[in-house]
């Protein structure tokens, strides 16, 4: 194992891969054109050999890093790749991996190969790879497991997505509260190692529940006769299994948490909760919401084929053409004023277009407020008087903006105070919009991002050209 | 101190302290109303309860959940509350608190206020805040330090925002290769408290240059007797101090670090990242991206006044209104056309809007891909073929969909191909610019969420009505 930090060495290692495979392939294609036995057998010799040199080159990756290689080659590439780095070490790699490309692998890698590399992997693992295995691989491995083992995986498959349980380890170290610190350290000698991210060990008392954390460096810094009773913290930072998960991420950040125990309503220790598993956590779903704004799912990486990648996103796209269509119609319905005055043709746009955009503002402030767990029911009111309150301040602002230029190209001033006037509408109307989208589906227990600038855009679309249009022909025409 | 995990508690906090400072503000306001000195007496005994009483509260608080109350309440009624809660404990609560309200408290502090509360903070804490500080302050902050804190300190403001150096704290604990654990254990006992994640200890040669790290873990299972350098692993994750800091974070991630140390070119050690820091930056990376979309400054948060929200909007809008001015032009060049066929001005918006949205797609994708350190120079022509070749796919299919929306509305055949076709190229046109925006912002070394998303629908709306008005003039009229 060669674990580096830099980007500089992922890309270096993704380059020698990506060398290796096309040596490879050249190969490939030199033993297919061939059909001389002689030649076909040096060929398959260098082929071996190129084959060697990838694994080699593979498997000296940290699993991570690994991973990253195969997240980035195409398709074909990766296949070829897999095969020679899965082994003992496949299952690691396969935890580390995107969602897309892990069930790619796990559907390509034959059944029995697959169950020995999962073997490898302790409950907790095989927890968070579980909903992507085949049912009767999953079967398989789960009579590898300890009666403990299966009911603790048993429990955390059936936690929610978004929950603390979903989230939680069983490996932890506990001790009791009776212990001296001697007797703890004689158990950690004769443990094979500690579980990665142990900052504390967790406390019981003599019933068996949980009573508090007593950290490290308490541990290290105490005399061999203390007792454990006395050096712990009893007010330590616990986690139901049924907390939100985002919640708990939240409070790893607020607390600078590496570990925290799960606890459940008897007191019992139902698992243990670490840094890196909350840190992946909040990562995946803070960039989610980028794409999610976008309309694309999560699992489309940069190398998914593009026809599901087309399918992938023809959901946002269809509501969006039956919105444009909406829009369209709206129009429609003015053609008769914009046979009269072709201005209005050449100037709705603007209107439409500026609220689309301090609409989205709105919506992007709201969501990211939402995701720090900043909007209260306390928040709301005085939040939508400042958005308003925007919206008027800009309004008057871009309309008289907006009023100079249609005067000036159109030299017709009531055109000029209609545009203005709907400016500030349509303004007030993205405002209004831009809040309630995100919070109605937050409300609802949807993901505010997903779906709320498509919602938001449809709306200034078509109130933009209905207010424009609609004023033009009252007041003009 | 009640340290608690869950967002009801957080709200709650805040309700209570609301509640207290409203009771505060109404007896403010009786005194005020009435002369009569008795009455003046018995409310001031009143209000001063009522103060202490949020004091209390607040004080009851864990500094960041301190931060959270402060951050989430009215300007008017933060300034009551940090009145109540600086003191000791001020420093602290400054360094959680948002970056706006930060230094609104700070400026509102008077000066020898501050300087106490900066005194309770060690030189690492006084870097992080020393832009906000007033410059007389920072100084008279700087004497109290030792000169080695004061090189360190200057050393740490002059990295660059996103390095490692600027993130790096100098507070660590350093042991001698040559040392038995014993004599480790001696020295941590002398010290009042090991920092805060303290995962490892780093380890020096005899010439005082790093040589690697001692895992807490080791030092508890092993013997008294072992030495040092026998335990210690020689190949640590070590990062320089202008490495940048956002690869620093994402090693964190892939190698699920506590802390690592931060070495010179020369092999000293410089300083030690931790993970609290790097998740804080990670995710106020990410956070960012999708306020930047939206061409917001991360600044602004929920209860920043109407008048400077406004003006952080300006330039946004500024740009969006010069592109839309442009696209408004375009049409303006194609009204005779329109006048001719009024279907037209009903019908451009569709192709514009499809424009749009398609190529956010691509952007969004393509941010996440470079925030993901997924882009190389070799995936760059692959990426540009997929996203075109989607384009060409939803492109088609989407033409043939407008097209019929234009049949049954228009009855036109000739006006339905040519806004097939108009799909076709525009959304071709989003793919590129989509992937063209972003990307040439990053190789400039720009944000690529910063700006992307108007330069894009600037392009494919004026290009999306040049596409469509101009076919349309030459193959209908």
């Amino acid at each position: 194992m060669e674990p580096r930090k830099s980007q500089e060495f992922l890309d270096n290692s993704l380059n020698q891969v990506r060398d290796l495979l096309r040596k490879h392939q050249v190969v490939e294609r030199m033993v297919q054109a061939q059909d001389s036995r002689k030649h076909a057998l040096i060929e398959s010799l260098v082929h071996r050999q190129n084959l060697a040199e990838l694994r080699n080159r593979l498997t000296r990756l940290h699993p991570a890093d690994a991973a990253y290689v195969l997240d980035n080659l195409p398709p074909d590439e990766r296949a070829i790749a897999w095969e020679q780095v899965r082994g003992p070490r496949g299952g690691e790699i396969l935890l580390e991996l995107s969602e897309g490309v892990r069930r790619q692998l796990i559907e390509a890698t034959p059944a029995d190969e697959l169950l020995t590399l999962l073997r490898a992997l302790d409950a907790d693992d095989l927890a968070y790879l579980a909903e992507d295995l085949p049912a009767e691989t999953l079967n398989e491995c789960l009579q590898t497991l300890t009666t403990d083992e299966r009911s603790w995986l048993a429990s955390s498959m059936t936690s929610a997505a978004d929950s603390v349980g979903a989230l939680m380890s069983n490996v932890m170290v506990t001790v009791r509260d009776t212990d001296t610190l001697g007797q703890v350290l004689e158990q950690l000698r004769a443990l094979d190692e500690l579980p990665p991210h142990t900052d504390k060990l967790f406390v019981l008392d003599r019933r068996g529940l949980f009573c508090g954390v007593l950290p490290l460096p308490s541990l290290l810094r105490g005399r061999p006769d203390a007792l454990v009773a006395d050096l712990m913290a009893a007010e330590a930072v616990a986690f139901r299994a049924d907390d939100s998960a985002r919640d708990a991420a939240q409070a790893f950040e607020r607390y600078d948490l590496v570990s925290a125990p799960v606890v459940n309503e008897r007191g019992k220790l139902a698992g243990r909760l670490t840094v890196d598993v909350m840190m992946d956590y909040l990562r995946e779903k803070t960039s989610d919401e980028l794409l999610k704004l976008a309309g694309l799912s999560h699992e489309e990486g940069l190398f998914t084929t593009i026809w599901s990648s087309a399918r992938n996103r023809w959901a946002w796209l269809s509501l969006n053409l039956i919105t444009a269509f909406v829009a369209s119609r709206v129009i429609g319905v003015f053609e008769h004023s914009i046979a009269q005055l072709v201005a209005l043709a050449a100037l709705m746009p603007i209107v439409a277009s500026v609220g689309g955009n301090t609409g989205n503002q709105t919506t992007a402030l709201v969501i990211r407020a939402i995701a720090m767990g900043q909007v209260t029911a306390a928040n709301i009111a005085r939040l939508m008087r400042r958005e308003l309150g925007i919206g008027i301040v800009n309004g008057l602002l871009l309309g008289m903006v907006v009023a100079l230029f249609a005067l000036l190209f159109y030299h017709n001033a009531a055109l000029a105070v209609v545009i203005a006037g709907a400016m500030l509408l349509n303004l007030l109307i993205a405002a209004g919009v831009g809040l309630a989208v995100p919070l109605t589906l937050h409300r609802f227990g949807r993901d505010p991002a997903l779906g709320s600038s498509v919602l938001l855009t449809a709306a200034t679309d078509s109130m933009g050209f209905l207010i424009f249009l609609g004023l033009a022909t009252a007041f003009l025409l």
